[in-house]
């Protein structure tokens, strides 16, 4: 079974994962993507970016500055109460809770102790300044959402892009919030990424067409496109005393991660609490103007929220699998059980493992050496001579490569190798000269 | 002639870039990339990362978290003297300035006072705070480069990754520097992207192959191979009272910009520098163990720092060009002059628009659209039906986009469509069932 303590270990043994600053013991709940993290991020990044802006006609995409305008955030309520944690601290123990979080409102979950504390509001948003000397300096603030930054670029992305509504802003890129309790590995982080997307829409038009449930499917149907089970995501609709200060209707997408159900993703109607604050705030008016049926509106906003981490996550224990007594072609590993990861073949960091039979023979490495040089200007590919071919499979199989491709002697007679499929293990004897025609298609390319 | 303000103008125009929160006034010399410009940017990103990464056998990429811990700022230097720039405020108008960018040491360059005033350092970090409450939170800093998130990966990429020197590790992401006096557009800003690689070398070795040369050459060659002409590329050797801190020797490369030769990327020999500080601060032995020589040192640290803003600057103005008197085909421009950015295919926003001839006949406009429909899933491409075909192609000229497909009333009798390339002008007959490979091998893939 799949526990938090198997993926952390797998994510610093293989090169995922693992804390920030760790030589010098870490640091508050950061995280830092290794080889093999980054390139299963960017992948999964590169394919919502694709399926919000490429695919389709109605989406462009931006990449804001993490650092903005201190106004922007008093106009959308972050600097005020409607970001802000109730934080409670015991006043017997000292230790800190997110009193929403508890159950027992009055009792310290740690000590027991009861009353527990009086609840202050603590701001989540992280201060910095810009300037040549702090006291004079600006004061702003990371930003605590990206998708203020698609707010502010909502007028020059309609403009120089011509777009009409309902049309959608995408961006994928850094967020921070001084959470109080971040917890479960890369789930809950002071630093993250997101990958959000505003759709501006006619309210009326957004009831008509049913937009809100349009976006829940969409979203639902991305995790599902790319191998997570059915039985493991749900919507969870959020009741009105948990809506956040902007929305008028959220539901999440939650996966049944190891310590039980969580969000991944939210979908908000925002109706025109955005727009309708920044044009007040900002003196501009930011309306939209139907060429077509002459009527003059705020957009509403339909958003979906992701967390880029909390995908990398989401994948990682979906494709987590382990083969009691081992798989069939290592004889070494009969008795213990062996790790596959089966990400989805688009998400895998690594495409090909490239092998020579043996290592002893030059031209065996030669060949290899060649077919490697080949494919690894159209894939990240790595060439592996080290271990018996059981073993690499196997070291192949835990970081999740599809494709195995082994150089044997016959290779070197008739020019094709073998080419065996991490989750089939079928093994096809291919031509080298159709091999990057033969893993396009299985790619999906 | 390319000018700053042609650029910039272009730039707002079309959706590349413009100010960060605009509608504010704008923030800090902080600026939002738009989609054209997101795209760009990505692009050129992907291109580095894949000729640093994929395309070798000796380097791994990493993605390390912008917050780090603040030993790692000490222990670098960073928060002492050595990453603090020279401030001086003119005694009579109060202006401030980089005493090391001031012609004249001690009269004011903006009202001529003297003498100017005395220097004080400025450190070049920001700062902020982790934590739920300010006065008990954690210190610490936004990462002023993003090399050190490699030095703290180092041990993590070396163990997981299996690898042996000599071998680099890559990065690309946010830096932030409280910048004097930040200028030149998305040329020098307090939030700005890198693109770095830490090259890991035993001493002896990085003499005998001349390692610094070799990388010196490779990065040059990149600039080279995306488009950029020879003669507005030039290496600048730093001087001995330039080197920074952590430098033993370093050499620019320039590019030449409006304003004149600046620049767009750093090659410098590190020496021990980082791993020796790390190593002590930290108490963790960094030292590299050859398994072949039995050789135990600390590895010397070759470092290529490049600008994502400025490449994409860089390229930016590279690519502008006015074409006088309006190129053939289009009637309405005869008289004045046309814009066509020659941008690299590889760096291009979009690759393909395509057009129906005309947009008032059904058949056209939905072959059009399925031919749309075809590519789109291949590259990022654009469909285009407002104004004449001259127009449209103006427009697909001025953003770089390298071919224009056309659909015409053969087009619905012989399933072939017409492609025009940008810099040619060229127009060839292709069926519609060859597009994709024809592109593909148009655009090198």
């Amino acid at each position: 079974m799949v526990t938090m303590e198997k993926i952390v270990s797998l994510c610093k043994r293989r090169g995922f994962i693992a804390p920030s600053s760790e030589i010098y013991g870490g640091f508050e709940s950061c995280y830092d993507y290794g080889f093999l993290g980054a390139l299963l991020k960017n992948n999964i990044k590169q394919n919502w970016w694709k399926t919000m802006t490429q695919y389709r006609d109605d989406i462009v995409g931006v990449d804001a500055s993490i650092l903005m305008s201190p106004k922007v955030w008093q106009a959308s309520g972050h600097l005020t109460a409607g970001f802000a944690d109730p934080l409670v601290e015991c006043i017997n123990c000292h230790k800190r809770f997110r009193k929403d979080h508890l159950k027992d409102k009055d009792r310290c979950p740690d000590c027991g102790h009861e009353p527990l504390g009086k609840e202050r509001k603590f701001n989540l948003m992280m201060k910095t300044f810009i300037g040549p000397v702090e006291d004079e300096a600006a004061v702003t603030y990371l930003r605590g959402e990206t998708c203020q930054g698609i707010y502010m670029n909502y007028q020059f992305m309609r403009d120089a892009m011509r777009m009409k509504v309902p049309f959608g802003i995408a961006q994928i890129g850094k967020a921070f919030r001084n959470e109080i309790t971040p917890r479960y590995f890369i789930f809950k982080t002071r630093e993250f990424e997101q990958m959000e997307m505003q759709y501006f829409v006619e309210p009326d038009e957004k009831e008509k067409k049913k937009l809100f449930d349009y976006w829940k499917k969409e979203r639902m149907k991305w995790y599902l496109g790319l191998g997570v089970k059915k039985e493991n995501l749900r919507f969870r609709e959020h009741q009105k005393d948990e809506l956040a200060h902007y929305a008028k209707k959220a539901v999440d997408i939650e996966y049944k991660f190891p310590w039980g159900w969580d969000e991944i993703e939210g979908i908000h109607d925002r109706g025109d609490w955005d727009l309708s604050n920044h044009s007040k705030h900002s003196g501009q008016d930011l309306s939209y103007f139907d060429e077509q049926t002459k009527n003059k509106f705020i957009p509403h906003i339909i958003e979906t929220s992701a967390g880029a981490d909390r995908a990398v996550l989401t994948f990682l224990v979906e494709a987590y699998d382990e083969v009691k007594g081992g798989r069939t072609e290592t004889t070494e590993s009969k008795k213990e059980s062996e790790v596959v990861l089966r990400l989805n073949k688009e998400l895998a960091p690594i495409k090909v493992t490239i092998l020579p039979l043996v290592k002893n023979k030059k031209d065996l490495v030669k060949k290899a050496k060649e077919v490697y040089g080949l494919l690894k200007f159209h894939w990240m590919c790595q060439y592996d001579e080290v271990g018996s071919i059981g073993r690499r499979y196997r070291r192949g199989d835990e970081i999740a490569v599809p494709f195995v491709i082994t150089i044997d002697f016959d290779s070197l007679k008739n020019d094709d190798v073998t080419v065996r499929d991490r989750d089939t293990m079928k093994q096809e004897r291919i031509k080298i000269k159709e091999l990057v025609d033969y893993l396009r298609e299985k790619l999906g390319e």
